[in-house]
């Protein structure tokens, strides 16, 4: 890490001993830690983190190296990029998950009360290092965590992601998602098709406080909206058959409490929406969302809607 | 404002009758309004501003349209620039000191307990709206901080700035602002010529809690860092003098809580300083600041900075 010059290692509290320790030993550099989960994503947490770095009088050639899954990045990049406005960053991502999807394209994000990813900047790292060596110690809920991302990029842009030979994807499914990041940096046109599964994801996610993860909710969420491609009648009934087949091997459910009103209203406060109305990516093939005009995000009759729902409710409950 | 679509208008308390209530009755637009006064940069006031335009459902596409001093612009700017990553902002200033400094160069900013500004981002508003009109309800000692700004960039820069022509001074001084804003748009070298004056000034405002103005604070942080400049063998004794007899043409006055040992603590806090010192930029002829290897600031001997502190306490104590 010399070359970065002084340090602050920011950790996950979960792999803090394994990973985190070693390196601050090593860089002979402060580090704080952070709870694990989605929950320590707020702007509480992220003004305590700034106030801690102004206490350690870190200044502006100082690099902030976030050591942990896609809550340690997002935090940690929010951090770095409005702290004296803008210090150095690097990326360190532990989870499948934050390597293939969190840590790459400069999106840095805190939730609100009102949802997630709510306040954010586009702030790229120094630099992003990927040790495919901490895989090793990945529990197996992390895979499909990880898989739902690389998946997600299957369904949108590039369908030979979609197997099941986990560590074989992990390179082709960054380099895919730098590929649509760098045709639309700002996220105006088809870098939402990244955003496919996630009005559902992230609103499940919020309406829930966070009860399942980010992978789970996005596993949910790209079915159900695959299914919803489906019943506007863009995706073919055997491409959804195929999709749900493979979806099915790995486990996901709705969080326990969930109830649609609250994951209707939810979903209205997700970033893509317009005039106070939710909006979806829509995929016609696999391996092919839909442009609508360049919006890349459309409308849909709630009817539909709440036909996918009950669809999920039926077939996706705990 | 019809071409900006859809706005939010957020205005400084103290002008929303005479100004934004006309506006967003004209536009038919929501308006949020912020009390008046330095001590409303905070980040608690951003999270609220934050929630109040989640409340409202403004998406992506809602234009913040901010109306007031540079504490508005600050604030509505760093909000505009997290809020769902970035939406469009206009700045409408309505004081000297916001039309030829604040709302000019993209930066946002907010206070912390710790200093002034230690949180912020670059970010450019769609349109700066400038009515020299607004100019005729301004009290007079606005006019004064406002020329702090100008003779600022009279002393680092564009010496024909440094006159008491305040109207005809407008134009050329946002010119003069925008030219070194535009060689050094991240502030990593000679953009930092524009925080002449301010390392002083600027702790100067945070260690009396905002008891004096930035733009008296600016005056002030201007003349001492004058005086170090000279001190120090940069700048000539006459040339000093010619700088001291123009400042005390205006009144300005430390604040009354004023302790040494503080400022000098909050002086630390500044974004120039590194490893824990604070650093100055320094003039060696009116017009013109020093390069210092392309750093344009520097630390300076601690007897040298207490001599012109001292020589402040005796020539500008209230």
């Amino acid at each position: 890490m010399a070359s970065f010059g002084k340090q602050v290692i920011i950790a996950d509290e979960s792999i803090s001993k394994l990973y985190a320790e070693p390196l601050a030993s090593f860089a002979q550099c402060p580090l704080l830690t952070i709870p694990s989960g989605e929950l320590s994503k707020t702007q509480e947490r992220a003004t305590e983190l700034i106030h801690a770095l102004l206490q350690l009088k870190v200044d502006r050639e100082t690099t902030l190296v976030a050591v942990g899954g896609g809550m340690i990045t997002d935090l940690v990049g929010f951090v770095a990029s409005v702290y004296m406005r803008g210090i150095p960053l690097v990326l360190i991502p532990t989870t499948l998950l934050c390597m293939v999807d969190a840590a790459i394209g400069g999106k840095t994000a805190i939730d609100t009360p009102f949802g997630k990813n709510l306040i954010g900047t586009t702030y790229h790292p120094k630099a992003i290092v990927i040790d495919l060596d901490i895989l090793k110690t990945l529990p197996e809920t992390q895979w499909s965590h990880g898989l739902a991302e690389i998946w997600k990029l299957g369904l949108v842009y590039n369908p030979s992601l979609l197997s099941c030979d986990r560590l074989s994807l992990i390179t082709p499914a960054i380099e895919t998602k730098l590929q649509i990041c760098a045709k639309d940096p700002m996220d105006q046109g088809i870098r939402r098709i990244l955003n496919f599964g996630h009005t559902i994801a992230h609103a499940l996610e919020a309406c829930s406080n966070y009860e399942i993860s980010h992978g789970e909710a996005v596993l949910v969420g790209c079915l159900v909206e695959s299914h919803l491609s489906m019943s506007l009648g863009y995706l073919s009934q055997s491409e959804f058959t195929t999709i749900e087949t493979l979806y099915r091997t790995l486990p996901f459910k709705l969080p326990k409490s969930y109830q649609r009103a609250r994951l209707l209203e939810a979903m209205t406060h997700d970033k893509k929406s317009a005039l106070g109305k939710s909006r979806f990516v829509l995929i016609d093939a696999i391996g092919h969302a839909l442009p609508f005009d360049g919006h890349y995000c459309q409308e849909i009759a709630s009817e539909k809607l709440t036909a996918s729902l009950q669809w999920m409710e039926a077939t996706c409950m705990s």
